[in-house]
C-alpha cells in the first residue's frame, strides 16, 4: 500500500464516522430540547473519564478507556442505536453490530482497524479493568442527564424501577460508591414522581 | 472537602458540559443536514489523533493529545463559537474564552480544575508537541468534512482561498504531508467552484 492509499483508506474512515452524529439516542440534553446523538454522547463519557475514575475500584488506564469510550458506539453507524428496554430489538443486535464493526473499522489500514477492532471487543466482552469502567460511565452518563435536568417533560416509558436498577448494575463492578449514587438518584426518580427515561444505548 | 462535596463538584461539571452540544459551528454535517455542534467536533478530532498521528512531524503522545482535543472548545459553553473569518468577533474572543475558562474549569475539584486547565492553555499557546498536533487537527477536520461532503448546497461567505490557506497554515507545522493534502484540497475546492464554508470555531 503507497502512502497516498494508506491516507485515503484513513479520511475515509473519518469522513464515514461524521454519520455518528446522525444516530439519536433516546436521551435528551438537559435542557430537553432535543434528544442526544451518539457522537456527543461519546465525547462527553470520554472525558467523564478522568473525572471519575478515582471511584474505580481496579487500576484503570484513563487515556486507553478514554480512547475505548470514543470508538465504543461507532458501530450504530449501521446497526443503529438499539434502546435499552427494547427486548426484540435485542435479539439480533449483536450479530447487527459485528458486521457492522467489520466494516466500519475495516475502511481504516489493517493495522489501525485491528487496534481499534480490539478495543471495541475489550469493550463489548468487558474483558478488562477499562472495559468494566468505560460500560459503569456509559451506564452513567443518562442518569445524571436524567436526575440532573431542569423540570420539564419527564416522560414514562413504561420502564420499571426494577429495569432501569438492573439496567446500572454494572456500576457496581467498578465502583460501590458511584452505585451507592445511582441506587440513591434512581429512588429519587421514582419517589418523586418524575419518572422519566432513563436509558442507554444498548447493550453497552 | 468531604468526598460528598467532591463528588458534587465532579457532577456539577459534568452535568455543565452538557451545553457545549448547544454550542453549533457553522461547518455543516457531511449530508449537510444540519450544523454541528461543537461536541460531536470535538469527539471527531479526538479520534481522528490516533488515526493521523504517524503524519506528525514531532512525537505526539497521542492520548495526552486526545484528552486536549475533548477539553479544548468547553470555554464556548460561554465564549460562544466564534466564526473562524469574523475579525470582529476576534476582537474580545480570548478575553471571553479566559474568563469562561475560569468558570467551567472551576467547577471541578481544584486539583482536576488545574490539570484541565493547563492542557486548555498548552493547546491555546501551542506550546508542545500535542498542541501543535490537536490544532492542526482541529484545523483539517472541518475541510476533510466539506471536501467529501457528497455534492449538495456549496455556499460562499466570501471568503477567499487566501484566508483559508491562512487559516489551515497550522498544518503546516505538524506535517507536510497533510499540509500537501490540505493545499490541493483547497484548491480542488476552488477550481470546481465549490466555495463553501471553510471554517473552523474561532482562533483555535
Amino acid at each position: 500500500m503507497t502512502n497516498d492509499e494508506r491516507f485515503a483508506r484513513q479520511v475515509r474512515f473519518i469522513v464515514e464516522i461524521d454519520k455518528l452524529k446522525r444516530v439519536l439516542r433516546r436521551t435528551l440534553l438537559t435542557d430537553q430540547s432535543r434528544r442526544e446523538n451518539s457522537a456527543e454522547h461519546s465525547w462527553h463519557i470520554a472525558l467523564m473519564a478522568p473525572i471519575l475514575a478515582e471511584y474505580a475500584a481496579e487500576e484503570v488506564d484513563v487515556l486507553r478507556a478514554m480512547k475505548m469510550l470514543l470508538v465504543h458506539d461507532l458501530v450504530e453507524i449501521d446497526a443503529g442505536d438499539t434502546f435499552a428496554y427494547d427486548a426484540a430489538g435485542h435479539l439480533d443486535k449483536e450479530e447487527r453490530e459485528r458486521a457492522a464493526a467489520d466494516r466500519v473499522f475495516g475502511l481504516l489500514p489493517e493495522d489501525q482497524a485491528s487496534e481499534l477492532r480490539s478495543l471495541w471487543n475489550e469493550f463489548e466482552e468487558s474483558e478488562s479493568p477499562e472495559a468494566r469502567f468505560a460500560l459503569a460511565l456509559d451506564r452513567l452518563q443518562p442518569l445524571l442527564q436524567n436526575v440532573h435536568a431542569d423540570g420539564g417533560t419527564w416522560r414514562s416509558h413504561g420502564v420499571t424501577r426494577e429495569q432501569v436498577l438492573e439496567r446500572m448494575s454494572p456500576i457496581q463492578q467498578t465502583s460501590v460508591f458511584l452505585w451507592e449514587y445511582a441506587v440513591e438518584a434512581v429512588e429519587t426518580v421514582w419517589v418523586k414522581g418524575m419518572v422519566r427515561v432513563i436509558e442507554d444505548d444498548g447493550e453497552h
